[in-house]
């Protein structure tokens, strides 16, 4: 099935995708040489393949020789269960928590070994935060991330710490043994505060979502400035918004089919 | 370049495009017979193709013969600029539309001749709504998507008469002539009102939001029931919040590149 000669082994398909896979929340547009750089391929392959990925609207080319991620493949991605079931149950809630708070909130799952931001909502202060939809950041430093980690079985955690723990900001724990200990004391609480873990400046307070089958199927939080010394009175607020959006997954939605 | 000998003039890439097209709003989840109906491809193309995308994630298998988009396909898809800048820009607005009316706020944008909902926030009020993220509705028919008509070029809403205006619900219009009066109505007043139109029971008051180039690139709407009579008192609000989106537009985000 492969489609050329000069990299045996890859199908038509597998270097298509491995161009989609080239884009990313720090590379969000390409020129063609990045591309070819980024995926290893030759450079015709992926001149012909961005072709047809632009004829599809998977790709559009903004200017001559950069290419983006194009308005079909964000329409054909949102039609993913996982994301849309779960913003759909959140939203409400994560609206009325950014509203009497004022802060930015998030919600988070896990996608592979990294955090990934499902929701953003902003806050009326300005917190500094490096949260965008679709980013994926190291699950160890972000408060979220934590309680998913706290959840997750030993094996993935052990996965997560041998990737390695880099430093985020001041306060990124990045010592193994020192991030067990959180994630225990996740576990015994039911939430989690960071501080300037993720960014320098940002604190938050996370708590876990817990769907229909038990499991936690994501972490919500909100950020606030780390000079907040306090973090404590926000602590329900996130708890019930948590347990809010858990309630609204188990009227009936569907994410305990979620595993492939 | 054509994988294979079932379909010859259909390159492998095309084909696999046509599978991930082949999911849709109304169809979230297929089964392999109901993508091979719906591609028109062989049923062991079809087979190896949605084994190379489950593979790469970018569909995912949740029961055996089952399929449905997958998370990294929703991650690389939240990458595209359009979408992403236009709802970063519109986020804080939009929540504040809806924090104020209590209502559901929608942005929604041209995606071929359809009004593609971009973001739809949840109101306090039940008004029924057809709207979620990623859904594509028949322009002529939701009161953004006229906004939209409203300021596309007349070959464009010829285009868009030409395929058809199904009626959606008691108020749609369907005739040619009264929706060209319409568009001229909101040409003139700098926004939309619509009732029973893209559903019996919803009324919306649509705004037009303008980019740096002058050109229109949404439109936003608030929902209300269609009991309530007056609608003129919404007016203000959304189009202040049009406009205020349109400022930040213009504050830096690039949308004047977004044509390919």
């Amino acid at each position: 099935m492969a489609g050329g000669t000069s990299e045996p082994g890859r199908s038509v398909l597998d270097r298509a995708l491995a161009v989609l896979g080239s884009f990313s929340d720090e590379r969000p547009e390409q020129a063609l040489g990045e591309i070819v750089a980024a995926t290893g391929l030759a450079a015709a392959t992926v001149h012909r393949l961005v072709g047809e990925l632009v004829a599809w609207g998977a790709l559009e080319r903004p200017a001559r020789g950069r290419y983006r991620i194009g308005m079909r493949l964000w329409q054909i991605g949102s039609l993913a269960p996982l994301a849309r079931d779960l913003r759909d149950a959140a939203l409400p809630f994560l609206q009325d928590l950014g509203a009497i708070t004022g802060q930015v909130v998030h919600l988070v799952v896990l996608d592979g070994h990294r955090a990934l931001f499902l929701e953003r909502l902003p806050g009326h202060a300005e917190v500094p935060v490096r949260s965008r939809v679709g980013r994926r950041m190291p699950a160890h430093a972000s408060g979220p991330g934590k309680v998913l980690l706290a959840f997750a079985p030993p094996a993935f955690v052990s996965e997560v710490v041998a990737r390695g723990l880099p430093r985020m900001a001041a306060g990124t724990i990045t010592d193994p043994r020192e991030l067990a200990l959180a994630l225990g004391e996740v576990r015994r609480a039911g939430y989690c505060l960071s501080r300037d873990e993720m960014t320098d400046g940002a604190a938050s307070v996370a708590a876990p979502v817990v769907g229909p089958s038990g499991e936690v199927v994501a972490g919500v939080s909100v950020v606030v400035p780390s000079s907040v010394e306090n973090l404590q009175p926000l602590v329900p607020a996130v708890r019930l918004t948590a347990a809010a959006i858990g309630r609204a997954l188990g009227a009936g939605i569907p994410l305990s089919a979620r595993r492939t």
